[in-house]
């Protein structure tokens, strides 16, 4: 691959040494913990190769786009109203922030108690190792939690920013500013392609999007299985290559995967022997590379189910409703549909507690992991809560934070004295 | 004081023998801190009697209004609009949140990497040594940082808590988020006092706080004198003391203490020899008795001038406009005046760099301490870029990032290496 894209990557700016150390890294990486797993769906080939290719084949395809006159926009959050870039004809990627990457650059920017996540896309930009921030013709914002909102302030020195106000509260008024946002998001999308958005484009948009949220919640629905038709690395990696691939080849892809683990099923085959413990992930978002905490849970006997994350059903569970003609209608339904979404950024957010519980029992889950970034302050806020109330239902809680560092030993400490406490549930 | 109001405090259900340790530890505190300072103006008598007081008299005074039916607000934030509170005859005091009380068991309840402000005020509850809590009928907070907001979730569980949510951007949409929480916010006041509030009742409360704020304000432009007519440590004070003492007759102690410094500035006196290294303070708020930073400073011959600060300019500077007539046109009026306020918690909030600009300048300062509490993400990612320009300006900038433990002797050595690079300018 190196070879192959070498020119590309010179011509976008990176840094060519670091990003060859960044890809040969990432790739063993990659072989260690996905490859080497037992009995993996054979449709995961597809998002094995993505993989490999995802700053290869996929920006080649991005810069193909952009020399067709298409814009690539740049984002962290699922509340970026993805279909109303594509209804403008432009292209929504995820940003790199998985790994430790310039973090010593990054914090000449950012205080030092900044989450991982946060410190990876600065330091992905200062290193030059990122691709797609050298490609992006914007880079979209939102002001989820302090931590970003600030960052994106001093990450518009760095690249063009745009950054979209989100109210706290879920009231009336709060519900009026995000839809203006929305508006005011669409007429700089509108700005950016020079093209309008019309209505009947955002009606195919947000088709093409509900579609893929649906693939991925077919997928989700799935791992209820015991034993467990995918194992939660692989489960994981789908939904966060879905924040990079083509929307409708992507579908295609993991409704082929979801065809393949349904057979599985039927056949009572799974990648766990039935009575490994079950477990959902619940908590700060995992962004490629940060396989950590299913990695762990995994290598010690446990599945992984769900992930109640931003990648993962976060994203996902909802669809915009596809009823309404016009526009105002449609950004209408966008917007109360994000208004849905469970981010700890809402005060109160009581309604996650009832998701991840019913999550929990819709999907046979042993015992729920709540995963914190570190310094992530309102997942952070919300777990203490989490784990006494999920008790009290009986649900037993392990709290982990922690960032992108090597700690996996203390990480696998903690999750298999967990998993030894929940073995004689498991399958009980 | 102890014994005098022993019994109110038990009936306020205060942990007796720790509020005496309080106590105790406080009053020691203070008479090292402030009464062993030379030359201090004669007016702040009172403001000595009101701190020595504080869970005494006050308290004692609050307990009263509401024998007599008045309610009492406790909040922690500029944006709590008190001119409601008043317009509809209760009380707002500010609450106690400024030294290491029950971190431990306010750890139970918030993540570890939390700012000692809200670890504070969750301290102060939990070990019952606040009197403010126990009277006080209904706690405000405010969604100004992630911190706050999300321990305003939990601190529900221990005392009845109303939260105003806050846009993140000056915008229009903004705007009417802003404006309808001062609408909910009025409605809330005349539910829990049963009064309803009038434009006359706004306009007088208006001119009420108006006043102070004017006071207030006198107060910091006099410090613009060299020598300095006050202390750092007096004048922040002052500024602590807004927060809790009855505003009309604050209001006159503030400006007799104005009429002094007046006649010193005329003599030419002060409590710095001229030429000493002048210091504005800007950051993060300090609440009673956070008296850290000014008694470094001046405990090595500098002097602080001014405090860009929540306990500061920063909510004093502009006043409510009094022109409008109407209720909505008067929360129309104070909706404007906070937003003029440039708190770290709106994106952007570049007009703050510019106010410490031109304050350093008006006040004659040589140097700027930016004050971080640990852990106030919002201030300490602005503090990077504030010493950054500042320093291209020629504003030598001093960032402190520290917590409510006794860390002086660290903070000690680097106030003095700033201020031995400051000397030579100082006076020139």
């Amino acid at each position: 691959m190196v070879a192959e894209y070498r020119g590309m990557w010179q011509e976008l700016g990176l840094d060519l040494e670091a990003h060859d150390a960044l890809l040969e890294g990432l790739g063993e990486a990659y072989r260690d913990i996905f490859l080497t797993q037992p009995n993996r769906p054979r449709a995961m080939d597809y998002f094995d190769f993505v993989v490999g290719e995802i700053h290869g084949a996929r920006v080649q395809e991005l810069l193909h786009a952009k020399a067709q006159g298409r814009k690539v926009v740049a984002a962290f959050c699922v509340f970026v109203p993805e279909e109303v870039v594509l209804a403008a004809g432009a292209i929504q990627v995820g940003l790199c922030g998985g790994a430790e990457v310039g973090f010593d650059r990054a914090e000449q920017y950012l205080p030092q108690a900044t989450c991982p996540l946060i410190k990876s896309f600065f330091g992905f930009k200062l290193a030059r190792v990122c691709p797609y921030f050298e490609l992006a013709d914007l880079v979209v914002g939102e002001a989820t939690c302090d931590g970003k909102k600030k960052a994106y302030e001093v990450f518009g020195d760095l690249a063009p920013v745009y950054v979209m106000d989100l109210p706290q509260t879920k009231s009336g008024a709060g519900r009026a500013l995000w839809r203006a946002e929305l508006g005011r998001f669409t007429a700089e999308i509108e700005r950016l392609t020079g093209r309008t958005v019309t209505a009947g484009g955002l009606r195919e948009a947000v088709g093409v999007v509900n579609a893929r949220r649906a693939a991925l919640n077919r997928l989700a629905r799935l791992r209820a299985a015991d034993p467990a038709p995918i194992s939660g690395l692989d489960a994981l990696l789908v939904n966060q290559v879905a924040f990079y691939d083509d929307p409708v080849r992507f579908t295609d892809k993991v409704n082929a995967l979801c065809d393949e683990l349904e057979q599985r099923i039927r056949r009572g085959e799974g990648v766990a022997p039935r009575g490994a413990p079950r477990i959902l992930v619940s908590g700060s978002p995992m962004a490629v590379p940060n396989w950590k905490i299913p990695m762990v849970v995994e290598s010690c006997g446990g599945v992984v189910v769900g992930e109640e994350s931003c990648v993962g059903t976060r994203s996902t569970r909802d669809l915009v409703d596809e009823g309404a003609q016009t526009l105002d209608g449609l950004l209408d339904a966008i917007c109360d549909r994000t208004l849905r979404i469970e981010c700890a950024c809402f005060t109160p957010n009581n309604e996650r507690l009832e998701t991840v519980d019913r999550m929990a029992g819709e999907l046979r889950a042993d015992g729920v992991l709540h995963y914190n970034l570190s310094f992530c302050t309102p997942y952070a806020a919300e777990s203490l809560r989490l784990q006494r109330e999920l008790s009290r239902r009986g649900r037993p809680v392990l709290r982990i934070e922690t960032d992108y560092s090597r700690d996996e030993g203390q990480v696998r400490n903690r999750v298999e004295a967990f998993l030894e406490m929940l073995r004689p549930q498991a399958g009980a």
